[in-house]
């Protein structure tokens, strides 16, 4: 292959393919420069004067190299790992560092092993980490358990590239003898280990990054960035649907840091891909908020390349792989080509490349493990007149804890007329019967059932509702089609599935973002606040790591207290206060 | 371990080595901080304010990563690694990209192996390449053949780095079966590949590029590294003994490119890094020539590692290698300590570790397999009047062909009253007898010889005298000592031992300085012009790959022609002109 490579670059034999009379945005210089780009055997050859088998004039427009996606979760889309590419690779966007955090904590090392292998069925290029954080707590039961010995023997396998996300802060500064052990695997192994600390700084910054913790996404500031940058870090700057950090954090970028900067989206569901874009959208961003395009484009390319060893990649120069985007300017970024390995695979918005129905393994497949659930298990009894309650607070992922007078009657709760639901989270992995209940103030929800299989990070089921029936029903509603999101209400069941380990759906993704909002729409139609994602904030109540207040299926945890509490609660000191501290 | 950099990172425990009231050049955003620079377990565990069992105040002086020398011959310097070390250390250098290509041409990977084995008798981090060019060419006798499926073999060794300067130009852009062969298995070990490749642009310099090489140092101008560094090549700034481009090349660094320039010493002798230093020196001519000073180390530091991915190295920022240089200042670069791996290695110019005495393996040693070469050996017989002549020009490493009336007399040239030498190379090898014999003009040499085993690239015996007696009783004293340079000349030997491999000295670096003065002023007393370096110039004229005409082992070789050529010559057309062309 080395001698084609040889006789392309001579111009002695044609090129395979040569993008022609393009604008070349050349990372090493930062420069733009006209030239055809020559391609042979899947790798660029020269930038000069080529002629080629198939040619794409690609006159006036700018050619950088194909987007790096340095941290997602694929599921976040919710759509299978092939729609994920025919969505993101018209974006330009050639190859994404993939944490499958969600699908292993349902399903273990297959669920890895699934993200991995669909992913051959598309031209993109996904590495894929192995998540560090299964469960991601102590205080849920997930579908897996990924110990330190695990780590160190999945870290070997092929198909993993390093470590994800390292989002135990705690366990690192603590020293948990599990958390080292993952962190000696990946050090063993030369592997990187991505990181995840909002908000650290200091000597807790340097023993977390001394560890062996190379990478964050999580900076909240640009002062946070700067730090971590100054400390050896790789720092990802974030744009995905809820968490968006690309405006303030590009302010930390400088000609002397720049190199330091990568992009990520991390979490991005289908429809914010369809209508706005990828990678593609980080840049439009970032570039809006005053970066230079040319600093953008190489964070986005030879920066993340750079970062995570990717041999080949981030450049458009002799020697490197043929990932290319073309856009029509480095201000809107509209992307009207791109090539991946050599080959075109989207133009003007479409994806160039078949991936046929997506082929889901047995071990994603049917992973609502749970019995029937009669009304009879919502029932809530308490001992007194008053219940600590999850008070939810705009935006959906932060909850306050509040304590309410809730009447009771025939031992459940009595909720008419209260701005009170019910809260469940159903054991779905192992069939144990856990359910914790829970009430939840605020979310607006009257006459009906919510009920979804995405419930961070355990991913149980989670079931809001303001009777016992309704919930029922939803639930056996998610062991009909075998995980999903549904509305149960005024005599209707209405359903969207995520055959995928409850997590994602097979459906062609406009199919899919089609039937999620007019299953979203009922939601808002039994009463939910627009201050909400009807089903995306349900699915953070479960995660037991953000404050204050969280319901798992073991019960109702106090994150601040980093405990249990029971839904009973003492009378409050006075009216409408917080409750007090037992 | 990691515990333990946890622990100290967090300053629950003591460091153990501090360096206190530091400024510290962060090469990730350019600036100089204040801070002590805590260690443990030999990593860097934080910037910021501890302590140690171990503290050194450094107040007021800049303590910079220690410093990467990106391809050297240790051969070059004529010590022993060990000897070397203690020369390069105190200069702040801690980790060097060795290439030991002269070495293996005589022993073959015996010669690597043993570079690698001696740099552990120090601190300095040594990681060996394989060369690629042994033999450099065809048209000599090497000691040693490395073919490619050698090179496939020897590149999965544990102590080889990746594959060295890949000489062979003409090679790779004409698909040579051994060169592409040595090509593809770095490709296929993922092992780096450096360049060497003058004067080359274009599409030619794209095939060189896009077969799989990665570096150059051999940029003659500014332009040339400019683009080299455009098309993705990572370019060293070199400084080393005779051949000096930092001053040049420098001009070609800016914000934007500065990631892709590294610094390398290639060749430089002992009494060089002795007097003027090693990439300390290499620092102050770049700021000299009006480099960012914080560009220059980071060139020096960061960018080596990166170009190389040697992890954990580059940079003073937690979880990295404690190898520290620091510096007075960032203008004179006159290094106070040197840290290698946690440990003071070197202070105020005097290194801080024994090696002990050079342990050499047999492979190296005794490596002058040659027989008696008496005098008659010598005699050159003409068939006419005149003779093809190396003219040598100030510089000692390019050459002239010219055309010269030579008597003879009983079958033997006449030298007396010319400013002629006999040039004579002795195959050293393989005991194969050959010899090749040729003229020289211009030297000074009178009255005696000058032998050397250093001859580029094959380093068989090169010897110049202008008597056969003298000529032979040199190459008698290097059969002796088993390797060196001696002068041979009015009645006295004099001579300085390179008992391994012919190239290096196993003494110590003073003794070995002083003693190689000596012998130089013993060559100057005999005539030699002091135009010419009297033994370093003579080793270039053995290396038929420079202009234009060169003597090998087997005959006299019109590198212009590419062919060897006759001693005998037509007569010229006219008096003093170049020869006509054959």
């Amino acid at each position: 292959m080395i001698e084609r490579y040889i006789d392309a670059a001579l111009g002695k034999t044609r090129a395979d393919v040569v993008l022609k009379n393009g604008r070349v945005l050349n990372v090493f210089t930062g420069e733009v420069q006209r030239g055809d780009i020559a391609i042979a055997g899947g790798k660029i050859v020269g930038v000069g004067s080529y002629e080629g088998e198939h040619e794409y004039d690609i006159g006036g427009k700018i050619a950088v190299p194909g987007l790096i996606d340095a941290h997602v979760h694929i599921e976040s889309s919710q759509l299978s790992p092939e729609e994920f590419a025919k969505l993101v690779v018209p974006c330009g966007t050639t190859t994404v560092i993939a944490d499958p955090h969600e699908i292993t904590n349902v399903c273990g090392i297959d669920g890895a092993r699934y993200i991995a292998e669909a992913s051959k069925n598309t031209p993109l290029n996904v590495k894929v980490m192995l998540p560090s954080c299964v469960p991601a707590t102590a205080f849920e039961t997930s579908g897996a358990v990924i110990g330190g010995d695990d780590t160190q023997k999945y870290l070997q396998e092929d198909f993993i590239f390093g470590l994800g996300e390292f989002m135990n802060y705690p366990g690192v500064i603590g020293k948990d003898p599990e958390v080292i052990k993952k962190l000696e695997a990946a050090r063993a192994l030369g592997k990187i280990v991505d990181g995840h600390a909002p908000e650290t700084s200091g000597e807790g910054l340097n023993a977390y990054i001394a560890a062996g913790i190379t990478t964050d996404h999580e900076c909240a500031c640009a002062d946070e960035a700067e730090e971590k940058v100054s400390k050896g870090m790789y720092v990802h700057l974030r744009e995905g649907s809820a968490t968006r950090n690309v405006a303030e954090n590009c302010r930390a970028v400088t000609a002397a840091n720049l190199r330091r900067f990568l992009f990520c989206t991390d979490d991005r569901h289908a429809a914010d891909l369809k209508a706005n874009g990828h990678l593609d959208n980080a840049l439009r961003v970032a570039v809006r908020a005053g970066m230079n395009p040319v600093w953008a484009v190489i964070a986005a390319t030879l920066n993340a390349a750079e970062c995570y060893g990717l041999k080949g990649k981030g450049a458009i120069a002799p020697g490197y792989d043929a990932d290319i985007a073309v856009f029509d300017d480095l201000e809107h970024f509209r992307c009207t080509l791109t090539v991946i390995g050599g080959k075109a695979a989207a133009m003007d918005g479409i994806p160039l490349f078949e991936t046929g129905a997506p082929a889901l393994p047995e071990a994603v497949k049917n992973t609502v493990r749970v019995g029937q659930v009669p009304p009879e298990r919502f029932r809530l009894s308490l001992q007194g007149k008053y219940a600590n309650v999850i008070r939810i607070v705009k935006g959906g992922v932060v909850t306050q804890k509040v304590v309410r007078e809730v009447p009771s009657e025939g031992g459940d709760v009595q909720l008419r007329g209260t701005d009170l639901c019910k809260l469940a989270v159903v054991e779905r992995h192992h069939g144990t019967g856990n359910i914790g209940l829970g009430l939840l103030e605020g979310y607006g929800l009257w006459g009906g059932a919510l009920v979804l299989t995405i419930a961070h990070d355990s991913h149980n089921i989670i079931v809001l509702g303001d009777n016992n029936e309704d919930m029922s029903a939803a639930v056996a509603e998610l062991r009909r089609i075998g995980g999903g999101m549904a509305v149960v209400g005024r005599g209707r069941v209405q359903s969207v599935p995520l055959d995928i380990a409850g997590l994602m759906s097979s459906l062609p993704a406009d199919e899919y973002i089609r039937r999620s909002e007019e299953l979203l729409q009922a939601a808002y139609d039994l009463g939910v606040s627009r201050d909400y994602e009807a089903f995306m904030s349900l699915s953070f109540l479960a995660l037991p790591v953000i404050p204050a207040l969280k319901l798992t299926d073991k019960g109702l945890f106090d994150v601040t207290k980093f405990d249990f509490c029971p839904v009973d609660a003492a009378p409050p000191a006075e009216e409408g206060a917080e409750a007090p501290q037992e």
